[in-house]
């Protein structure tokens, strides 16, 4: 039998990110991560194989990223965990560890639509010969309808519209695309450079059936119109994948997500969960929160594996911090959005900036950036912000990041000195950032 | 008589923002500012005028900025102020006000260095005429000498050398041009860069003189060569702007700056000052302050604005939060360096990540990104930061400043939740920034 101090179940994100954060606090023990897969891809980048990117290839992560912190590798299928035995049988054998880290991530959700079944509709897995599949099935189609709105629907969309000829639909349930993590001007802006590259897209309408004769060709939505369709990409969303915790009785949440604590550890001791297989608690009031993001995962792995053998981190609960692309432009959401903040019954403020970011706005580069700030008025902390633009837009909304997990407020971020460039970004007159927390400021003081 | 409710004197960023932050804090006092310019230059943009921009009517503040929040502007030079009588006397005549804000910025600091009057030296003033002069003197020169290799020197000798066939050279009299923002490691990226694009570095060296009949034809460096030289640019500092504030008796500083407290009022109760020539007192320790940066002239224009009748804002020092481009490469800086660090006393831990900021590393745009991180080894909390690499670096450098401004300690930053994006960012797993802290963390604990 095989034996470790530290075993992680599941190479991605979270499971990587475990075993080095385990390997760096614990420099001492054996770090190993068992997993199914050859080779892992980078969840994030599977759009891209199907525009940017010339194939799955390039899209790996690499196994280096373990191997140079000493941590062993082993490829296989985990059948069963026992917490007594502090075991893990495999597809490659028994494995014996003294803390076990779960990060078996999730599995797409596929809705009980009829003819869901059909071969040509596709779910997204990260799986390199399904994905491989799916890609050449996309380069022989003409009529390709995307089923959710959400980031994965918009970035596929986007990507395979880069290839010409295709006919690309959306079809969103909720009035808006990316309307969990944006307010309906920003998702506005997104879904307008869809359709500024020819992409149809169908709000606040239901798919009621896939239909074809031993393959999909088309679909029904609820406008009552029957959309042709030689490949349907289903990406309304992913279930924490709790088969192997379940199965070991350990407790679930009332997301039906492993439940943890704010160290990261089931109600097993020496067994810690992190990423999508774990029940996350909001930052915002302590619900549970249904975010699978990556920057949750690899947060969650870093206070997973600082703690296996003594508490060392706590977690303060999922913000939501994510960015895209969309038609060449960005956006970026952090925390709240100011619909989500009244649904929480907050009493919200906010507040919204737009300008180039340069200054003279003709240095180039040149992008219309706008921020939009909610914050709380009764305390004046805040909540959450929005941004669209360039590319720096992925940095500036983790500006808003960090002054949103330090419960910041708006009179403080007004003081912010920032550092700016007539060729980076906006003046210092009017940086986005802390126009916006002035005029709350003012909002506030009324 | 003219007669304001708030009065103030000068019209850069400091002055502008001043004014608009008096406006919005109360917004039924008439606010009005008395400028000598004609038209306000972007102090920051200046070196842009001489490569990418056209011509200086681009690198222009709109006074739009002012008049649409209902700010007067009155074009005249102030003579006066009379701190008793509550006026000043200007060109134009006398203003009567019940609040001043003196925002008089700097002027450059010229050496004592014999042949510094000769034509074809010149300095670096806000002034369109005299940069039109300037620009027309470069446009004729072979030969231009820059000295002074701190970050106004850079700029211009970047962009000089974007007109093809110019001999352009930085005298510089540190071991490393930028050597007071950045370690020595950086400074070496950004001097490769430059020497890549044919421009001539001496650091080390110290200008003997500057020679010629009539007109400046060359430097005498330390070295012992003599660099021709049809142009000189000094670019060594700029002297806080006193005059008027010191013949009306208001104290000054250790630093023969305008004494303010942290409220931004000077010695005499209702003159406030902010900007280039106010005292400013570091973030770290507290010391006297040399930076003159429109990011900390902002911040104290807003608490300037917002104190005049109530007190509302008070400020934490200046942190020194910039960012530039050298080469087509950005380099950003926030608090301390290594090297600042250790001579202020600080036992300090310094941790290093370069990666590139994609990820896959394929996608379109990547850019090889470092980060280094400065702590304080005693408390873990953050002092510094300074990256290099892509456009990004500018709102990356500010995320830096956002945890440095709220003294973040590293085992804080280790659990920030970032957003990550394959087009825009690092991956969740190898961040810039949650993996430079968790580093430092591990160097701490041992």
């Amino acid at each position: 039998m095989k034996k470790t101090d530290v075993l992680i179940i599941g190479g991605g994100p979270a499971g990587i990110t475990a075993a080095i954060s385990a390997k760096r606090s614990y420099p001492g023990k054996s770090v190993m991560v068992v997993r199914q897969e050859k080779q892992v891809m980078i969840p994030c980048g599977i759009p891209y194989i199907f525009g940017t990117l010339a194939n799955s290839e390039q899209n790996l992560i690499p196994d280096a990223s373990l191997t140079k912190n000493q941590i062993d590798i082993m490829i296989a299928k985990v059948e069963k965990i026992d917490a007594i035995k502090k075991t893990v049988l495999t597809s490659e054998g028994e494995i014996e560890w003294d803390r076990l880290v779960i990060a078996t991530g999730s599995v797409p959700f596929t809705p009980p639509i009829p003819g869901k079944d059909l071969p040509g509709v596709f779910d997204i897995r990260k799986d390199a010969d399904y994905l491989k599949t799916l890609k050449s099935r996309i380069e022989e189609a003409r009529n390709i309808v995307i089923v959710g709105g959400g980031f994965i629907g918009v970035e596929f969309a986007d990507e395979i519209s880069k290839n010409s000829g295709k006919n690309v639909s959306i079809v969103e349930l909720m009035p808006n695309c990316l309307s969990l993590s944006y307010d309906a001007e920003f998702c506005c802006d997104a879904e307008n450079r869809l359709r500024e590259k020819g992409i149809k897209i169908y709000t606040s309408t239901k798919v009621l059936s896939f239909n074809g004769g031993g393959k999909v060709e088309s679909v029904k939505i609820s406008t009552g119109e029957e959309l042709a369709a030689d490949v349907v990409i289903l990406g309304i969303g992913a279930s924490s994948n709790v088969s192997l915790a379940a199965a070991a009785g350990l407790v679930l949440g009332k997301s039906r997500a492993i439940a943890v604590d704010r160290r990261m550890e089931t109600s097993v001791p020496g067994i810690f969960a992190c990423g999508d297989c774990t029940e996350k608690v909001s930052f915002f009031g302590g619900k549970p929160s249904g975010l699978k993001l990556a920057s949750i995962a690899t947060q969650e792995a870093r206070i997973a594996g600082a703690n296996l053998f003594e508490t060392r981190r706590e977690g303060v609960g999922a913000v939501g911090v994510w960015s895209t692309v969309v038609g060449g432009m960005a956006l970026g959401t952090a925390g709240l959005t100011e619909s989500a903040a009244a649904a929480l019954g907050y009493k919200a403020v906010a507040t919204y900036i737009e300008g180039v970011n340069r200054h003279p706005g003709v240095m180039p580069g040149g992008v219309l950036t706008k921020l939009k700030l909610v914050f709380d008025a009764s305390s004046g902390v805040l909540l959450g912000g929005q941004a669209v633009g360039g590319e720096s837009v992925g940095d500036m909304i983790n500006v808003v990041a960090a002054l949103l997990q330090k419960n910041m407020r708006a009179d403080e971020i007004v003081l912010f000195q920032m550092g700016t460039h007539p060729a980076l970004t906006s003046s210092p007159i009017v940086y986005h950032l802390v126009n916006a927390a002035e005029i709350a400021c003012q909002k506030m003081l009324k």
